[in-house]
């Protein structure tokens, strides 16, 4: 079985504004999703959050918004692909500016909320995305969703020599083209921890996932998506991770 | 005669608000304080002000300054020294991740407005600031201003390993410590282009100034601080520059 | 004929950037559309732009735009009908908090930008700009666009007791629907000057105009939309005005 | 005895971030003082707390600051004089609309922060936030801190005809002069709960102080500043609230 690594947003906090538990969830991960500013997370917060990071040896993503702080991010702004270019680049290197002062570097990338779900729906934005994290850095993987047919995405990653980083969802129903079913509709939250580490082992075996349409979903997964929001994602989280290194 | 090099503030234009004739003025100068997005500058006009300065070889600097938009950087705003380190790198970085999608990099920094002018006038400040330039770069020389005696601001370099280019200006009239006599005060400005290109020759060829106390004033200067803001400032530096390299 | 208000978008300055030229178009219009500080305008912006319309008696309408500085509010972003509702109602009371303090009142409404188009393309947004401007003062007039049928919108405003002020513009095409015929197409913008000023009288006149599509198109006017961002513009207005007022 | 009013910072959560137990302490006091946006709060955070306000028919304030999310208003900011006026006019009205859309205005105002201290140490500032409120509306007061000496603020205040509310505090020492003594120094704050009753009645009961000198201090106080940030807090209150009703 290949490593499935551990991916969480963290460093969300907001000048005087506290969010998540970050000190508890940062031991339990491999790649910490840093926000840049724009979305949430500020210069001190930045700092740190990456020396956290550093601390516990977790690779560091830069995990640029849309400039949103009253919507988190969350809001789709209608921006052109060369405004998204631009948008990520002065994220990427502001994270990376506050990283290379500890000795640290952005390893990674993974676009947040509004602007993580337009990449996935607009190749003309995720062609945007691409290019400036190859422009950034040709080395630097982009994280991105899984679904059933990725060949359209690692269409424009082969396109752009961007190394791309598929992840998954322990916690989550998928839909028979591999997309998450809707919050808004019955069973598209695990609440059963077992099952939640069950699909995380499986997704980690590399084996099928059982889809919502009840076929069977081949998915792949380079990392998972946990949570360190609140006691339980906490819990959730460590039994993933124990579940994984008992494999 | 050593070269003294000309900078000159830019790409302080923000969003559908346009500043300055930066594509006059850019040819013209030797190194460019680019504005990092949070006095002025945002992404897009932060990309376009370095493929300006990359078409004609212009150094960039890094030119960052206090949150604050509707001030435009202009009025001090309370910050502790770590938080000017972390606002410091996250800027510097923002602006070289523009930069390195285009092949440059930031090769000097030079806070604005207030900012530069608390750095003046608070050691902590300028420590702050020296901290944040060799954490990101050691190889970044900080542009500051001369007077009379630079020896604390070069102490405060030599400790943090950081280079300092030191500027002067010909447009402005030097009280007897070195200091810019006040605008507020008669003579303050030299409104006479003869005498600007003057007191550029005489800081060039390492002479001393007359300062307004009649005394003479040596003053060490690695570059000289030009405008681009009007036809009148750019022909000021059309003028200066001729001169310079009649001599 | 009944007369033809001229209305302009005004006070779009931000900090130490300029735009328009206030000074110029404000004699000449009867309805000036301020912006509120989210997409353009600061406090002190605001205030001077208001002085300007009460020395010269024009109506000062509140111009409130999503929260987005860099995209000059042209950029639409995904809010929820109550989020639109709270940042309208935001907006117009700090327009009319400056307005009291120079013994004037907001004493209308009109949307900018993407959220202008919102409102005309999505009844949720237009019944939650509607809400806003009722529950403000039930009295305030809402500016929005006139197209060949009115009755939709008419039939919101109706539902939430606002009175609507229909807006058409004197330099642009129509289609056959009355919706202005993209910037895109050859034709869509009317650059001679003799052309402007007989739509405008049309207008004014209630006459029909005559769409792209070569039909008659009646479109219910009670304002114009005039601009003022170049000396091209204000001859424009002047000369509107001056054929109005000659009817 | 006079009735000594209880006010208390509230509405300081901005976008996805809460602060506060606002709908904890929002029954136990007299004045609420909501954030404007531009430290805290948000339109939404607005509306939403100014229900609660409405629903236990708390007096509405409005708590302006600077233009400062990341240092939460708490670090001064060099504004004029006239900057000062403008930004407190936007934030008031602001307030206001979003207030009017439930039937209620706001009633007095206190400024927040970095603001208040200015305001407090500088008589050109504390006369710019006389001239916004009177500006805005005559009958609002405007609440400020009581030293032993108020009368330079008193003559402010009578100039412009504005109504000044003295606040005190049951949880801080005070030195000779009525300014709180610092939180650096030992005794500065009073965690001890009988202590922080005691104090309250005897500010209500209009008697003296034991100042940090052992000196008397005759302290005016129409309202006691109050906190909701945690439980402990709460608690407090809820002692001082049950105390003065004994009273």
């Amino acid at each position: 079985m290949s490593r499935l690594l551990l991916n969480c947003d963290i460093g969300e906090s907001f000048g005087a504004w506290t969010m998540g538990l970050d000190a508890e969830v940062m031991p339990l991960i491999d790649c910490a999703n840093i926000a840049c500013g724009f979305h949430a997370g500020d210069p001190g917060t930045m700092r740190r959050t990456i020396g956290l990071a550093v601390r516990h040896r977790v690779s560091i993503g830069a995990h640029p918004g849309y400039p949103d702080l009253v919507g988190f991010g969350r809001r789709s702004l209608a921006c052109s692909p060369a405004e998204v270019e631009d948008l990520m680049l002065y994220q990427i290197g502001a994270l990376d500016g506050l990283c290379r002062a500890q000795g640290a570097r952005v390893s990674y990338v993974k676009p947040h909320g509004a602007l993580y779900q337009d990449m996935m729906r607009d190749p003309a934005i995720l062609a945007a995305v691409m290019r400036a994290v190859a422009a950034y850095d040709a080395q630097l993987p982009l994280m991105l969703m899984s679904t059933r047919d990725n060949s359209a995405a690692q269409a424009i990653g082969d396109e752009h020599g961007v190394t791309l980083w598929f992840e998954a969802f322990a916690d989550r129903a998928y839909d028979g083209n591999g997309y998450l079913v809707s919050r808004s509709l019955p069973g598209a939250v695990h609440h059963d921890p077992e099952q939640v580490v069950a699909q995380a082992i499986t997704l980690a075996r590399g084996e099928s996932l059982r889809a919502s349409d009840g076929s069977d979903l081949p998915l792949k997964a380079h990392t998972l998506c946990v949570h360190g929001d609140n006691p339980g994602s906490i819990a959730a989280v460590k039994r993933i991770r124990e579940a994984l290194e008992a494999q």
